[in-house]
């Protein structure tokens, strides 16, 4: 790869600009353009979808000719795809743009294709500069592309002894305070949480991300209830900032596919085991974690129901990222070995 | 405390000594006599039930008198009991020994006073030399002395959700060799071994501490089935080196007196899922290993089973000694935090 000092640079501030956008179903992308003697000229970055792309953010801010001759730095492959807004490769030809420089190659079936278009039009491409960088920040929304789903992370806690609860159903508080903690910080970096009608009617709780104090976090995940079962009007989910998505969860590829096209990446499965199990049983869990109290309970409330496993070879094996002590409880975080399923 | 040099380097030896007596009824002890300027006389150590104490062995290979105005170091408060050997007490007292310097007191409620006898008949008594060594290397006598009852470890392997095996049974290497070669290991350090009838009817285990290569450690756990149900003439169990106990385990705290008894101090509870939970729900655990693997298996083949917990406050809260990662698997070390129970 042979890029100059001043790209190098303007990668980095595409990088920092990229974050300013939200996540969604677009991507976050940061752009910034030089001029033919590497001075920035402009920059830009993408506000979600139905807005300018972060190349044409930064054109518009330039006089018609100004970019001419100059290099474009943007964190993804420039489109080739007409959708709300004309491919951004075509734009850059047309501004008459020498060089483009990106990071990462644009994964989308419509969407790629733009570096083809670019070279064929006699603009100079260079692909990989801080790729490293720019796939951490994509890393959602390249596995939402990679799977056409949301990524999916399935939480429980548990006894030592694989119990949800007590038999007679009690559950409070089985994990410690810095667990509990440890889960309002996960929720929140989560796009929606996501429960059973069960656990709804049980626990009546209220799925936001909390500190401490009760307080509301900044950011919050979409509430979304699965089950045929109606949700009581005075239950706590009603009161949630952002407004509940409840759907009868018989389908759930079709559940995170209507997730995936409201923006979300990140989905957080908060249980109950009964939704837990169905997510493991149709293979839609790219990560575990397990909350595991220094407890035995015995007794029938299992934290994982039935997941098709009949016999030993089959038993769904977990490669453990992690094993955290967090008071006096465990956290262990594991991937699935099996292949991620698509939807 | 004031002892001499002399006294703290026979203590030393005398610790060295008492491990090579057999673990069993009678503590391990060593004990060595100095004479009245500080050189070692004789020494010796108790070899087990039946045979002469430690302090009386080492007199033994002296001529009369030849201990007058000397010091005995003994790691355990010498004896004021008449057994099947008079009380050592009496015996140090006769030959004239003139201080007696020990380690701990003796825990015994028909032995000890040893030390009150000593001083009353003007005998110098110094206790406490070197007594956490002492205390170490009699760890399972003692609790044997305080609960009536050997020690009682209860290990199991579990999937993280808390299952034995898959849905038909099967469960053989849930765990990997790792785990296992821990399993054989801490098996070689207990005195017996119990399963249930179950366990021996759906496994044939041979209850045997192994290598790697299958070969037999040096020191072999009595076996013990418990239960109503006859063991099959072929089982693997009969051609254990040491005899099987075969009981119907309707009363554990019996099963458990008659092995302390046999002088067993340590008990190894392997399984299965109904065994363990008897001995949880009787709160006779006083240590539990779970072998946790990274797999999850569903289905109704739980690894505790009934333990007597109705509601979350009476969640059975472990204290967790150790987490250790063996292979792929994790070791949880923990103590139940109830009281122990005495027999
Ligand atoms: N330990 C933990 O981490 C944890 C977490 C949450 C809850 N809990 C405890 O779990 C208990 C509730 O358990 P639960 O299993 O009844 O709760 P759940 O998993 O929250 O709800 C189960 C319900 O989800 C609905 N559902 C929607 N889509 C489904 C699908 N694809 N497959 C199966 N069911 C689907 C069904 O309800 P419809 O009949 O309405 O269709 C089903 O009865 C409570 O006691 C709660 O305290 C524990
Ligand atoms: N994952 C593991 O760590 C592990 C370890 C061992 C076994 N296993 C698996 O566990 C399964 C066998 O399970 P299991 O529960 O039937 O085996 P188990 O606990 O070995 O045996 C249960 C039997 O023990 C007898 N028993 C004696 N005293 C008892 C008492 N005080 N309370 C209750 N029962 C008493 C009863 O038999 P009677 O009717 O004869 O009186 C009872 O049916 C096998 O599939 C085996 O592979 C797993």
């Amino acid at each position: 790869m042979s890029v100059t000092d001043a790209e190098r640079e303007a990668m980095r501030h595409a990088i920092s600009l990229a974050r300013n956008g939200p996540r969604g179903v677009n991507p976050q992308v940061g752009a910034v353009l030089l001029s033919p003697t590497g001075e920035m000229l402009a920059d830009g970055w993408h506000r979600g979808a139905g807005t300018a792309h972060a190349e044409v953010d930064a054109l518009s801010k330039l006089q018609p000719g100004q970019a001419r001759g100059g290099t474009a730095v943007v964190t993804l492959e420039p489109c080739n795809h007409t959708g709300r807004t004309g491919p951004c490769s075509l734009a850059l030809i047309e501004a008459g743009v020498a060089r483009v420089v990106y990071a990462i190659a644009d994964p989308g079936e419509r969407s790629a294709g733009g570096a083809e278009r670019l070279r064929a039009a006699g603009v100079d491409v260079e692909s990989g500069l801080s790729a490293d960088e720019a796939t951490a920040l994509l890393d959602s929304w390249l596995a939402v592309q990679r799977l056409g789903r949301p990524h999916v992370t399935v939480k429980w806690a548990q006894s030592l002894d694989g119990r949800a609860a007590a038999s007679d159903g009690t559950s409070q508080w089985i994990t410690g305070a810095e667990a509990r903690g440890d889960v309002h910080r996960r929720r929140a970096q989560a796009d929606a949480i996501v429960v059973g009608t069960g656990t709804v009617l049980a626990d009546d709780p209220a799925l936001t991300a909390r500190r401490a104090d009760g307080s509301l976090l900044d950011d919050q995940p979409i509430p979304v209830v699965l089950g045929r079962r109606d949700i009581p009007g005075g239950a706590a989910v009603h009161r949630h900032p952002r407004r509940l998505l409840h759907r009868d969860g018989a389908h759930l590829p079709a559940v995170l596919r209507e997730l995936r096209d409201l923006g979300v990446q990140r989905v957080f499965i908060e249980g109950g085991p009964t939704i837990a199990s169905a997510f493991l049983r149709e293979q839609l869990a790219d990560e575990v974690l397990a909350y595991v109290a220094p407890v035995l309970l015995g007794g029938d409330r299992l934290v994982i129901g039935d997941i098709g496993v009949g016999t030993i070879t089959d038993a769904r094996r977990l490669a453990v990222t992690s094993v955290e002590k967090l008071g006096d409880d465990l956290l262990i975080v594991a991937t699935p070995r099996q292949e991620e399923k698509e939807v």
